[in-house]
């Protein structure tokens, strides 16, 4: 079998049968096949698809390349996963969640690159929080707090590894197939009882139209199922930026001071909080596939306990120091400067693209791989999609010592937030569900 | 600009400007392009295509990448290149030819890679034959003997030279644009008053259909005479190995031997031998060109009578002193054994991927780059498609001090020669000329 031809194969929109996929993953491995070579095709792969049992047999290769992570406990074994956007800090309040009501969460996750922050980088706001375990420290967490947040250990499906880097400067990071593989193979290496996917439609993630949304999520359902996985997944707007009742945060620390006020249910649990909701939403889902809780609303009435009854913030508290960190009240933040609404109206739109790349500009997230992240800095949107609005009323609130975002804004080729004279819909924050599911839609009406 | 965004340009098929082709070989050449990201971007031109002017920019970034051929002398500068086909000796014999004629043959050559054996290997059959001359090594033969056959030198378009290689492991070899690219970078750093390009057609090339053959060679055609070069190109069949009037010889060793019959009219100059006569209408097509001659008609009996005079000889072994070599008769080559027609017939089809794979396999042809040749094996046909062979006759003959080319044959999964029971018309050798031209072929009837 040679490398060429099977580039060739897929170049000209051909199919590769397991044995393919096999050799092709192996020879990246033992580097056989050179960057440049896989580079290609994933090109290829990007321009010509991948069928379905394609996409499992690359998964299950890529999960092959490394190992898995041990079993620490009988506790069921649950993971969520979101394919990123502006302001989300659903992990941060989501696995100390979930561990409070006896489950084991074993979260890989990663770095934020482009607009879409990672829950690494905010971690690493809290001082000396430690996101580079090695498995057996990693181990030792889980069964003492039921839950880590850490980053892929090199051992976890390095072939993804490898593979990302590459995707990642060569344009051929949007792809239902790779994502799909990408994803599956680390959280494959956890052996989960149920993983629930958040998969983010809108502006202000990566995938912009719901029909590729859809795509992506009945893709990692089935690749997840065929893998004997319980997979479901939720599609969430992404539209505005994911916040709490009061205001949504985005960047690094002011995002972990949100997750610990939602956590610690500081802000009156009556008031919508759409953060808290599809958090809610996601642990439920997880907890009914794992068997953990019989239908979705008991576990969404548990769930709402363990907020309000301070478990789950224990429960983060217990993570941090686990990883090294120290928690000594809200993280501090940079200098605050607020930004007014100029006339009455209805918000209209809210400009993720604009705001996530001033907050790359401030050095809150990244340009490329590596880079040394400002945790200091953030914006803070109060309004969202359908907001009737005052003249004078605060729209959002920059954090930053430099003047890097009031510049952003004044270079904007637009408003960050737009207004219009007529009123506007509000936005649903939970799209659907894959598969639908009558039995559990039933259970939450 | 982002190297990646250009990258993401063409896997949407996007049309790239000049500024953005620069900044891409630029960044290439300095080594801020990768080569994974090189390779990626070579994968979505062979899906996507580039445009007339995209080829044109691509073309003259890669010539820029590198320095020019100094000029020597007055002479007219005119060259041929081919796209490679078996039995293709032609340049060996239309150097000296043109040189004879007071031209400069400034010739960059290639080795052999896959079913086409290379120019370069075959010189390198005569002992001594240097073809890695420097910049200033080579303008010193081009200005004593009029013709020179070397190998790219490493400052002559750098950026082409790097991105070959890249595609020739990575499955983006066929591609109008990127071939264009690659044979006009390095023509046009020779500074040519004309090129003539023989574009092969069939199974015995790497441009199988006509219609693919059509497109490049117009592609080269419009982008050499865009660039100021006068660019003309022939349509030749490759269905069969190219050889003459007595056989076609396919390897090394072999094709000089026939260069040299060809060059010293050893063999009646009224047979039709098909390497003769693309030769003279190559060389003549430049003449005309480069307004050395007037017409083709005048050109080819001037080039016939340079053969028959011995002109043309003489300077092949001005060359080969030239450039290290010492010839003394006929080289060796290895026992020969001949294969017989089982029965009477018409020839219908001669395997030449069979032909050229059994080569490669007896270590005549490379699978890949920096592979030692054996320059004494070698396949030689007597016959051609549409002659009657009886049963008896010498179909064709190998030449092996091996049992490697035997054992080809034996696994091959039909006959090499194919015979039909009924008349089997002969193939037309020329197909067609680009751009096609009424003057010109006025002049020749």
């Amino acid at each position: 079998m040679l490398c060429t031809n099977l580039i060739r194969k897929k170049r000209f929109g051909k199919v590769l049968d397991a044995d393919e996929w096999h050799f092709l993953i192996d020879s990246f491995c033992d580097g056989s096949v050179t960057d440049a070579q896989m580079a290609a095709m994933a090109m290829a792969i990007c321009i010509r698809g991948l069928t379905p049992d394609e996409i499992f047999c690359l998964t299950n290769e890529m999960l092959a390349s490394g190992t898995r992570l041990p079993r620490v406990s009988d506790r069921p074994r649950v993971d969520k996963h979101s394919t990123g956007g502006l302001g989300d800090k659903v992990s941060l309040i989501l696995a100390p969640l979930l561990a409070s009501l006896g489950c084991d969460v074993p979260m890989i996750s990663g770095r934020g690159l482009g607009r879409t922050g990672g829950t690494l980088d905010k971690l690493e706001a809290i001082e000396g929080f430690q996101t580079s375990l090695s498995i057996e420290e990693s181990s030792k967490v889980l069964a003492e707090v039921g839950a880590f947040i850490i980053g892929a250990d090199e051992r976890i499906a390095p072939a993804d590894r490898r593979l990302y880097a590459l995707r990642d400067v060569t344009a051929t990071v949007e792809s239902v197939g790779l994502i799909t593989a990408s994803i599956l193979s680390k959280k494959l290496a956890a052996s989960l009882d149920a993983l629930v996917m958040d998969v983010k439609v809108g502006s202000g993630g990566f995938m912009p139209t719901h029909g590729e949304a859809i795509e992506l999520a009945e893709s990692l359902v089935r690749v997840g199922e065929q893998s004997g996985m319980p997979t479901r997944a939720i599609l969430s707007d992404m539209d505005q930026p994911l916040g709490d009742a009061f205001g949504a945060s985005i960047g690094n620390a002011i995002e972990v001071n949100e997750a610990i006020a939602v956590l610690s249910d500081q802000r009156s649990s009556e008031l919508n909080s759409p953060v808290r909701e599809l958090t809610i939403a996601l642990s439920a889902s997880a907890l009914v596939q794992a068997g953990v809780m019989a239908d979705l609303a008991t576990a969404e009435t548990k769930l709402r306990e363990r907020l309000a009854s301070g478990h789950a913030m224990e429960r983060f508290e217990k993570m941090v120091v686990a990883q090294g960190g120290h928690l000594n009240g809200p993280l501090p933040v940079a200098r605050r400067r607020d930004f007014l609404a100029e006339r009455d109206g209805f918000v209209e739109r809210i400009n993720c693209p604009a705001i996530g790349d001033a907050i790359i500009a401030a050095g809150g997230g990244r340009k490329r791989g590596g880079e040394k992240l400002d945790h200091r800095v953030g914006i803070q949107t109060f309004v969202r999609v359908g907001d009737a609005v005052k003249k004078g009323q605060v729209l959002f609130a920059i954090f930053d010592d430099s003047d890097s975002i009031a510049t952003s804004i004044q270079n904007a080729s637009g408003p960050w937030v737009s207004l219009s004279e007529t009123p506007v819909a509000a936005r649903d924050l939970i799209l659907e569900s894959i598969p639908s599911d009558p039995v559990a839609q039933h259970a939450t009406t």
